[in-house]
């Protein structure tokens, strides 16, 4: 099995090389990461300027390519040019701080994962639920043990598994749980500051406002200290919207005739 | 009514120019949008580093503010910091170019409007289906009405409206049509080029795979000289999977006393 890892802590990050560790055991694996933190970019893609490629090096080995764009430009450029073949699967992580309900949206992590889904390759996105993890080795295993299940049962083209395992040691890990995408979110504003020369700049600064109750949500399964293990797909259509608009009366063919 | 307006090409681009002067005939209008061109950035958000604000002039008159971020960190600035009350609406654009299909990811313009629908704010997204429109006015005519639709109908929190517009004039548009998101997606690569100094660079280029045929599929209508208007949410769970996936046999429960 060939496995593609990617992240958005960046390349130099603890979470990535113990998963790359981990998946040596199972796969030939390809680092393709960014080579700075890229938390928060969401989905972006790097077009207005070129990107740069480098081999890096830890403690005098090689460990993968640096790309100084975002998770989603580390996919393609996996997947296109540094790949001789697709790979089988691409694993995205360990991000150091949960990714559920709506930080699914702002996720690097999560982007990498879905840029593959997109280009047809099966992907996980695994996060732990900390910003500064004591427990990798837990969540590098349930990648593992996913990595065999995605094999084993396929998944629909465009569909991967958003994977959120609680910072905690295996024994205190309550079990894993199927999930949907919570809806708590963040209420948040800017705090104004003043810098020394007298100007105006602003930190985004807020707290999640927590509505999810049911257990299969990924917010509630993590609280609980269950592994959250959510498909999620990139059709953002509300279908449910979509029906009852036909009764807005905005649905016009006002000229048979035009090309 | 009070409209809050941003968009992805910039501050200084003719889309969000020519949406605010149309917007004024019915609300009262805030731009809060990039000060540079933001385009393929999809949902991403400023935390790294914080933002600044400037008060943006056109022709000797004040037009809005500048915000050196995302259209997302607009959104939530403009709502949160830089008006006084929340806006009845958000819109976003008008884009140079389509959002349709795939698009929908990487687009600042959706992500822009989806920011304000994941705070409960309703947000309409607008684009042009050329990267240099001819035809803003329609598409201007277009956002007005549907500013109305939406205010008279309501929307689920939580959804958004992306609207697509033909680059033609009024009378060769064909009619309207609420559409589902497309599959099309690009086959993109990175073309290596070499610096002045030996240095490689990678520039991405692709072109789009045409695979949907219905004429209710938003790449499908904009070929076809339809507007295109999609309601989409952030919901990403891929439900059906989520009913499969309980064969695959990964949910435990294996530790009934940890906390």
């Amino acid at each position: 099995m060939k496995i593609l890892v990617s992240n958005d802590d960046g390349i130099d990050s603890k979470g990535i090389a113990v998963l790359k560790e981990a998946l040596e055991e199972i796969a030939e694996v390809t680092v393709v990461a960014p080579r700075t933190e890229q938390s928060a970019v969401g989905h972006g893609i790097t077009m207005q300027i070129p990107l740069r490629v480098q081999e890096y090096y830890k403690n005098g080995n090689f460990f993968g390519y640096s790309v100084d764009g975002t998770p989603a430009d580390c996919i393609k450029m996996g997947i296109r040019n540094i790949m001789k073949e697709s790979p089988d699967l691409v694993i995205s992580g360990i991000n150091n701080g949960s990714n559920t309900a709506i930080n699914i949206i702002y996720s690097g992590t999560v982007s990498a994962a879905r840029e593959a889904a997109i280009m047809d390759v099966p992907a996980i996105a695994v996060s732990v639920t900390s910003h500064k993890p004591k427990h990798f080795e837990y969540a590098a295993k349930v990648a593992k043990m996913l990595a065999r299940k995605v094999r084993e049962h396929k998944m629909p083209v465009g569909t991967m598994l958003n994977v959120n395992v609680p910072d905690a040691a295996e024994e205190e890990i309550k079990g894993i749980l199927i999930t949907k995408q919570g809806k708590s979110k963040w209420d948040d504003t800017y705090e104004r500051r003043v810098d020394p020369y007298g100007r105006a700049y602003y930190w985004l600064i807020g707290e999640m406002v927590e509505v999810d109750k049911d257990l299969d949500v990924d917010q509630v399964a993590i609280k609980k200290n269950f592994v959250s293990v959510t498909p999620i797909h990139f059709d953002l259509t509300d279908y449910d919207t979509f029906k009852e608009m036909k009764n807005w009366d905005i649905e016009k063919v006002f000229n048979e005739k035009a090309e």
